[in-house]
């Protein structure tokens, strides 16, 4: 396993250095550049070279390239997107100033699900790292990125009550479908029902959701199972401890979801590179 | 270990006799009452006490009792609250209805945080089970539950990037905290922090948290640990493997949060009374 930092700040790098040090070892660090989101990462090109340069410079830190994640590019893209070629131009200009300052970027890492399908255009890239992409979700239809057939991962929920008329409770609320909205068209509801996808999770509870079927000819009543198609796959992931290959009816695998939770405690060791 | 099941159908009664007659046992089952949250649960006294008849009826099941969750009834509450006495008066009804079948509740389950702390007013009942209440929230505070210092559970969290002027992203996201609204007073953000209960999480994604601090004398830096008061608890008791019982800045015992996550598949056995 090779372990890769995205850091922008000095205090994060002496950090993380610190830590290397005291375990004998060395990470690498990817200087994270802010191209326009305005969440993380150096919003400079000045600020990225000196940033660079600092990791460059520090023991227990080897400086490995620039990464990014334009989230604010969203929504179906003109081939002359005007936030897609801005994106080009800076991630370019930072590129070429590091070249000059002899800071090279080994790594350019960037990447989204909106933008996956552009990867090829983007200047120096080396790696991409879309999430949702894996298996897209209701956010990514909206957005333009794929068809409701390409959404992939859906969640298997009960029909456990339908006292109320034109409302069916499911086993399944926010602590299996997470409360994400979805962007853009279709932005109502949180979840469709698969083969009835005017059929929308309207409310939702910890462990209820609603689907309204007020204006639809399908009814649905106890014991029935639906697939719910969910805004967001990446915290429905989250959610869940395995996830379930299909095909047809039949679970062809199970797959751990290795990632998810949160230890209380990490020790130094698995913070550095083995 | 007593497995007792909420059904407001005979539908779910018969599939659970059914496989609870397939596995040799019996299951205790409450019936479930609407009592104006239009949810689940029988919305009818006569509808109760006919459910209650099938159950008692039915080889597999025994009927235990009955049961509700009044979750409309919220916010401050006058001691001649409109909603908490219509509540008792239809607990009332339908409790009476059901002895004179000769069909006595031997249970009457019900409790929610806000009306927690009126439980001895409510006829009849013999079991409470209210959630949030163990911990309290944000959710609780803004609703007169509790105030601030009650809340029990926070989310520590890091701040990781400071480059935006008057925000501090931290390393707690909608997998941490979840993205839960908090109704009534205080109502914005998806959580504070604790200490400084006007800075607020504004803006989330999976990994990321923003700390607004603009019109805040507090300026975080890069390292600094946050604790993070959350909107609601029953939600990020869900997202973490493990809770840490802490006193001062000690940890003193781990728990393990054992009923969260959701198995593929649950065996007959597993859903009968053993």
């Amino acid at each position: 396993v090779t372990l890769t930092v995205a850091v922008d700040s000095v205090d994060a790098i002496t950090g993380l250095a610190a830590a290397a040090q005291g375990a004998g070892r060395t990470v690498r660090v990817y200087i994270e550049l802010d191209l326009g989101m305005r969440r993380v990462g150096v919003p400079t090109v000045d600020g990225a070279v000196a940033l660079a340069r600092e990791a460059a410079d520090t023991a227990g830190i080897t400086y490995a390239g620039i990464c990014f994640y334009p989230g604010q590019v969203r929504g179906p893209m003109a081939d002359d997107d005007p936030a897609l070629l801005a994106l080009y131009a800076q991630i370019e200009r930072v590129a070429t100033a590091l070249d000059r300052a002899g800071l090279a970027p080994g790594a350019v890492s960037g990447g989204s699900t909106p933008t996956a399908w552009r990867t090829h255009e983007v200047p120096r890239l080396t790696e991409f790292r879309p999430g949702t992409y894996v298996y897209n979700d209701r956010t990514s239809v909206a957005g333009g990125a794929c068809t409701p057939d390409d959404c992939a991962l859906t969640v298997l929920a009960t029909v456990i009550s339908t006292t109320v008329p034109g409302q069916a409770v499911i086993d399944a609320g926010s602590k299996a479908l997470g409360r994400e909205p979805v962007r853009g068209a279709h932005a109502e509801g949180f979840g469709s029902v698969l083969g009835h996808p005017d059929v929308l999770v309207t409310r939702m509870w910890e462990e209820h959701g609603v689907l309204d079927f007020t204006s639809h000819a399908w009814k649905p009543t106890v014991g029935d199972r639906v697939r719910i198609v969910p805004n967001h796959v990446c915290i429905v992931t989250h959610l869940f401890d395995s996830v379930a290959g299909v095909r047809g009816s039949d679970v062809e695998v199970t797959w751990p979801v290795a990632a998810r939770g949160r230890e209380r405690r990490v020790s130094a060791d698995s913070a550095v590179e083995r």
